[in-house]
């Protein structure tokens, strides 16, 4: 059983707590959030499903710095630098972290330097750092790239992420601007406030690692405007104001358009789905047909990156350089997973 | 320039070493095949682009003892006990290893005791071993596997690869029977020469990496007959005749179907695709529209495999525990690949 540091409890890290229990791979045996009105909470009053001895939650790191812990897990900002002082305390004591920071995914674009930083310190301490999440982290450029492993020339890639938010969480419903006049939405944009952040770093990762050269990219947003009446967690949106939005991402070389990220989500979407069509020999075109439950997705893929990043060496990774992320095995409850024998377990990795 | 051993100049040995040129990541020094007709050859004269200085073709491993290499492909056979006098004189050399060998995909489930033979001689030398492929070694094993890492509670997988052979090689026609008539179908069966090697293989790495319990599993193999007459690269198929074959592999928990991969590939087969579903949280529908030319996939996953398994630490190796792999970039005569920075490649791995 892992001996989990958990920093961040908004409903994202509640639901990260509530999956890492059931999956018998860890227990949270620190839990920090910033918020006063859960400080001093058992983590069992905030999450149904804690584990057997849930600990009280502080408000800072600071207040578990003599707790021991085998791996932390960061759901505190999209922000890398709002992050860097809990990576930089948790990578000084050697921990594996994985986070869905959204611009850890391809830190590099944003913060090269303090990129470079985290590289050495991890490195100097055995410390080990990955952003995931289904998107950055999955959709958008985990899977386009595993998709290319039987290509060669890859010349372009596209990849579509078109999601109904009507059963969204109402935070997220916030977040893309439903119920918005344009002009508000434009504000909110203005004001940074209105963004899927992570569609740029998905592009750079795509780029990076499949050496497909950009000489220029740029990023659009706008609104999705509803001509119908329709009924959302917010309540009515009228026709004129916004269902959703639409973001999309293009990376350019010499005018032409190599790689195009497209990212819409709004009430009452239709068709929603996923979609990869990478330019190569052979070509691909795969589809998630229904496309795939965002808050669900993230809580999963975070957890189940952890034996991943607790097997890498020191540094700061990306979900292109530890091992491939899959559904953790439900454990019995003598800890051997339900369905791998003995023999095996001991033969290989993973 | 990684210096590469090819051992295997059969259609696909020698697609490797054409597409391992056009990459720039390495090329051939050594080249070994047992068939007398080309022995003392030079490649050049096999392969169109063999690189800068071709070898010549040798008949067995021992007479390439004293060359220096980097790494080693291996594409001769789908037996492990057959490659396995080769797999244990290169990991003896401490070289990594990518293999076609489709038991070495899941080498446990058929050859226990070697495969446990080959991970200590491995870990003991720093050798590594990896088998791949377009199938096994992605489309119904790496590609499930990974696309579970949104999901939690895994409780089925079905893989369905729906091939149309019409624009396969005509040693792959042959290999499912085309034209035969299913008693000669039936016989060559039971003499064991027609038969796609590996789906067992995919199902028991799905099942191991996700933890699902099997307690029965059983493959069986049918021709696909056709009603109407059909053209092939063999000649034309005579009504009654088999198109191509047919194979499933279930896996079995108390009498029910926790893993079913079907395989199935016919000339004019219709709506040829691939398909992966996962009953789990949430569900996963992924499709690969059109599916994906195996032999040049095949080709394509062996050699982006080699940057991976050069990285991993000693042992025997599956695609769930070296680093995914993906099209790896053309490089550009300076040897930094076409899309990347160098400030970037310094900064982090792969």
């Amino acid at each position: 059983m892992l001996r989990v540091l958990q920093i961040g409890l908004g409903p994202l890290g509640r639901m990260i707590v509530e999956y890492l229990h059931a999956t018998g791979i860890g227990a949270v045996v620190s839990a920090v959030d910033s918020d006063p009105s859960i400080r001093g909470k058992h983590l069992g009053a905030i999450v149904p499903n804690a584990g057997p001895t849930p600990p009280k939650v502080v408000g800072s790191l600071a207040e578990v710095a003599g707790e021991a812990a085998d791996v932390a897990v960061v759901t505190t900002s999209s922000s890398l630098q709002s992050c860097a002082p809990t990576f930089k305390d948790l990578l000084e004591r050697g921990l594996p972290i994985v986070s869905t920071c959204e611009e850890l995914l391809f830190p590099w674009l944003r913060h090269r330097e303090l990129a470079t930083e985290l590289d050495a310190l991890a490195r100097r301490t055995g410390g080990r750092l990955v952003g995931t999440g289904v998107n950055p982290g999955f959709l958008m450029d985990t899977l386009p790239l595993v998709a290319t492993a039987v290509c060669r020339d890859v010349r372009g890639v596209l990849v579509e992420r078109i999601q109904d938010a009507s059963t969204r969480r109402i935070p997220f419903q916030r977040k893309i601007g439903v119920g918005l006049t344009p002009d508000e939405f434009a504000s909110k944009v203005a004001e940074g406030t209105l963004r899927h952040v992570g569609l740029g770093e998905s592009l750079h990762f795509v780029a990076h690692y499949l050496g497909l050269r950009i000489d220029a990219w740029s990023e659009s947003i706008e609104p999705i405007v509803t001509g119908i009446p329709l009924v959302s967690s917010l309540g009515q949106v009228l026709p004129g104001r916004a269902a959703g939005v639409r973001q999309v991402a293009s990376g350019m070389r010499e005018g032409r358009e190599v790689i195009r990220m497209e990212f819409a989500a709004a009430i009452g979407q239709p068709n929603p789905h996923d979609r990869v069509r990478i330019d190569a020999d052979p070509p691909i075109d795969l589809l998630l047909r229904g496309g795939v439950h965002g808050d669900k997705a993230t809580t999963h893929i975070t957890v189940n990156a952890i034996p991943a990043i607790m097997d890498a060496p020191g540094g700061l990774h990306t979900m292109a350089t530890i091992r491939p992320v899959h559904a953790v095995p439900i454990l019995r409850r003598d800890g051997t997973p339900e369905g791998s024998r003995p023999a095996m377990q001991g033969a290989i990795r993973g």
